[in-house]
């Protein structure tokens, strides 16, 4: 049994990583971490989870983690983490950190997104970028593993085989995002109070969102060099989900077939990623609750452009299941393990 | 490996019945049948399942289904499933009908709640009424078994030990339920438009839900005497749920943790019943996706009534969860076989 | 014209008698005031007012409220609004109060249901209980008018002719009523979290809502003597609305026909008042941005049981609405100036 | 009074015509028609109406329409509209088509986008296309209006100064759109069935939804040539609005305050048309309700890439409230009569 250590069990993706786990035969929790509810059972704070999980919560104190924790999954607000994952390695634990702090190389990124100097730069070249589907043997070995976000996952699995591919122009990319407000996270603010984003739709931080650098990073590393992209999120008044759709300019003369069969080998071992071809197309709810990322592609045949759709549920693929999958693949595990529920 | 058809695969219990069995280490599905998509993949009608479940619907013919199936998951809608399971039994196969056909002994209660007659009422007597908490020793030699009602569901839990143990009268009963959509079924009315029953709340069928003789049936087993009630279904703008809001007199002088202690007595080895005592109380998320029932009893102090709340997922302890339960219960595994995971 | 002042404009009361009055033909606002956001537009704050609104916040200071002003909308929080009111009496300003500071009579219930002492009990007696429907006369006087809490509106106007005409008994009324997320005010909070409200539903307050006492106060008006009532109030994944569902026992021989008789005498020349026959039923969709009350009594003929439904949009018909409606009585206006647009 | 009739009455657009001209003060409802529900009150199938407008409805024969009808509203279905109004031209009725029938000069564009051949053609070229911030003294005059899509009413607003003026390059424009569900209509279908379009995103029609040629039509006309653009729906699980972001290439050095200014100029006399600077952006629930056009600009600076956001109610200003303001100008009123409702 791998034993696992969930720092900021209480959020949504420390409680969506006790959800999997406990589907997850090969692991056992041995600490969770909650700076707010220290002191109480998990099942006190959110009840789902009663009569299933009965341990408690404790201070997020490095020194109380076990010795014999073999995996510790960080899913502290961006910021914190970087400041405790340090401790961590230095007890040499293998770290899985749901935060943004160890996702971009370039230390310089960090105050023009984040606003704010990074606690920890020296880490950052250590860091592996948890996707597995294109990173898996640097994940096998990864000590510190950042676990990429919700909104790079579908984007960069999406564009990942049109850019090693080159099937399509590097540049030009325009990504218009969707997300269920649960990406928001469980602290009530105005933005997610129900009667204000319930029966509305928005557009937010509008070309100058957080993930932005992180896609351009990734795609940077597909493509063979830099590029740029324009990166637009939008909120969708649902709890889970996240639509990705990308437009692109091809690069040469492709048709549907041919990229059907591109993705096909592409992903073929792949069990978490599904290509749909006409008339299927990917929708939120064919992935809700599961570790799938769900892609299409589709031609204008007017104007060329290419859409490519992308469909995952922020909270699993974009976030712990994701992270569940990364643990599997470090451990040796088929990495299916614990992840292959049916979408709900 | 217990062998199971599910019949009606495509309508929401049938694909919830899916949903679980996949899910489920003791089970492999045999046969799936569709009216509407006989041929199809049922991948290629509900495509959250792509890539997991590759089996193709066939046209309902009872002689098509294999003679070593184990258990018939009978998911047709009301009417339709009497006129099936005659040659189901005739083949000498267990049958669990979810439908509303064999739930009810009294004959006469068909024509006057369903508006029609039973077109098989000679099989009423043989089917056993499938709540497993009350019920199991009956359910584990069951042939013919009638899963119960939704509403039925959460309503007779809640009240069992009360009337069981004269905890309250069993007159002047009341029971204000509210009730997700999906209970509707998955064909689109006017009722289930998004546009019309998304914020918005409304009663239904007030005093005459053909659910009522149901639980009046299953009360008065309880109590020992016949009796009625009062019933109210609502419907609430969310997919899933239903909490029951109950009103009764108590017939004693007991106060909260006297009921407290009741009920864990009562339901002490009964995994899927969890009693919330003061400050929680049962809310329909925390029961999402599962097959627990949440309950609590409250009083009034100020004017003696006791107040019982119910929590259910319609879909799976409602319905489908409770018929794999019920499945488990005949084919003597563990009752929670398949149905342990975490609410959603 | 009208002058209107609106002492915290920008909560969901606030908001919506802006809203209101904007419609109102013979109305001006001449006073805004709000503590977060003074000195800011109002269309700053809430954008949907831009372009027509174009009025500044300010300090919530009784001096600064121009001498002239006809009418003050007091909307701000429970507590605070009792601090304030002395002061806008002593100018001699007409006040219409919608916090639930002034509505009961009785002193030492708000210790109790509200968890503080009165600031200003002295001017309890004086206010006016401004429900339009049953107190014209005292309204068209008032000075103080205490605005009727949300869930109280439908409830009395449901009960004020089964009890005045002795048509059910007064005890044992069970009344289950089911809100809408703005009810909650417009802090954010985690009960009004998207991720946690929307796709569920859930009780609260069991039998200890503040608006208990405040609807037996006005029942037992209505009835002659003092009675009691069990109360749940419910939360729907909706916007606005309320739908209450009042159970009683009838006192005497009467039948469906004759109460319709009788609503739509009692209500005759209340233009707010729908009264709905069979087969039709009301909903909080035909209520949505209305000041109208819906109202429908059907018979459990086999229990015997009175059913009474109540709908009204709790920002409108349960605040705002009829905090307008008591303006025009109280001016001598048609009571549906400015709220007669149809339903949303 | 303008004498209006509306066939089509029951229908989403026709509900929300009836709402719209309640509200107005120089028009008078002479006439309803609705194949469905001929015979009955429309307040018996919308049961909001209830007690404000209390007429029946008629079977759509137009000879049965009032000769002193000053004005018709044609809310029918794509199809049936130009089966009719070819009749109501013939009696001299002036005409406001809210179907797709009249909206493309090019007879070609039907069978391709519409999978029909237009049964009317020899009207298209009368026809005038009704968006009045744009086309104002035509519509004066006309006698068909042909009032236009949900979809392109925004896109246009949001583009015709950036064309008009060389603001954008004509080519490469895309067009990601998201609608609530009302645009799919009233009648019950999968894709807006409650438990199957809540919590769920997904796009539709891609690059394939006939509101394309009706957009570039219009765009054509204003950037002086023909073009294309890349369009692309998706549905959001809310009631009303639809908001659409479209990217585009700036054709010159421009900023946000040039084009503020430039829109303010182009718009300055359009009461509906808001324009938002920073850091106020569009979202629906702005206008919900209204007839405003939320615009706003923004520049991707890293990309240069120019982001457009406009925002409408559907219903509104996408359909009824857009026809009402036209007839306001066939009529010479001021287009804001009866339109100046705040947002809900």
């Amino acid at each position: 049994m791998i034993k696992a250590a969930i720092l900021g069990a209480t959020g949504y993706t420390g409680m969506e990583l006790v959800r999997l786990l406990y589907a997850h035969t090969e692991t056992e929790i041995v600490f969770l971490s909650s700076e707010s509810y220290a002191g109480q059972k998990l099942s006190a704070v959110h009840a789902q989870f009663y009569g299933q999980i009965e341990q408690s919560l404790q201070h997020m104190n490095v020194d109380r983690i076990p010795d014999d924790t073999d995996i510790i999954f960080c899913a502290l607000p961006h910021g914190q983490s970087a400041m405790v994952v340090p401790d961590l390695l230095e007890r040499d634990f293998r770290v899985i950190d749901l935060s943004a702090d160890f996702r971009l190389k370039n230390e310089a990124l960090y105050p023009q997104w984040y606003k704010r100097k990074h606690p920890c730069s020296e880490k950052l070249q250590d860091a592996v970028y948890g996707l597995p589907e294109i990173y898996n043997s640097d994940i096998q070995k990864a000590k510190l593993l950042a676990n990429p976000g919700c909104f790079p996952t579908g984007v960069l699995l999406a564009l990942a085989p049109l850019l090693k591919e080159k099937v399509v122009e590097k540049d030009g990319l325009v990504i218009d995002a969707k997300t269920g407000v649960s990406g928001a996270g469980r602290s009530p603010k105005q933005v997610s109070h129900f009667p204000e984003c319930s029966d509305n739709f928005k557009a937010y931080r509008v070309a100058t969102h957080q993930h932005t650098p992180e896609i351009e990073q990734e795609l940077g590393r597909f493509s063979g060099s830099k590029l740029q992209v324009t990166f637009v999120p939008h909120l969708v008044p649902m709890v889970r989900g996240i639509l990705s759709t990308i437009y692109a300019y091809p690069a040469g003369d492709w048709n549907e077939n041919d990229l059907t069969a591109m993705y096909k080998n592409f992903y073929g071992n792949s069990y978490f990623i599904r290509y749909f071809e006409r008339p299927e197309l990917p929708e939120t709810r064919f992935v809700r609750g599961s570790n799938f990322c769900d892609l299409a592609c589709r031609f204008d045949n007017r104007t060329g452009r290419l859409i490519i759709l992308a469909a995952i549920d922020n909270l699993v693929k974009g976030a712990s299941g994701q992270a569940v999958q990364n643990m599997n693949i470090m451990f040796g595990l088929p990495e299916t393990t614990g992840l292959d529920q049916a979408p709900f």
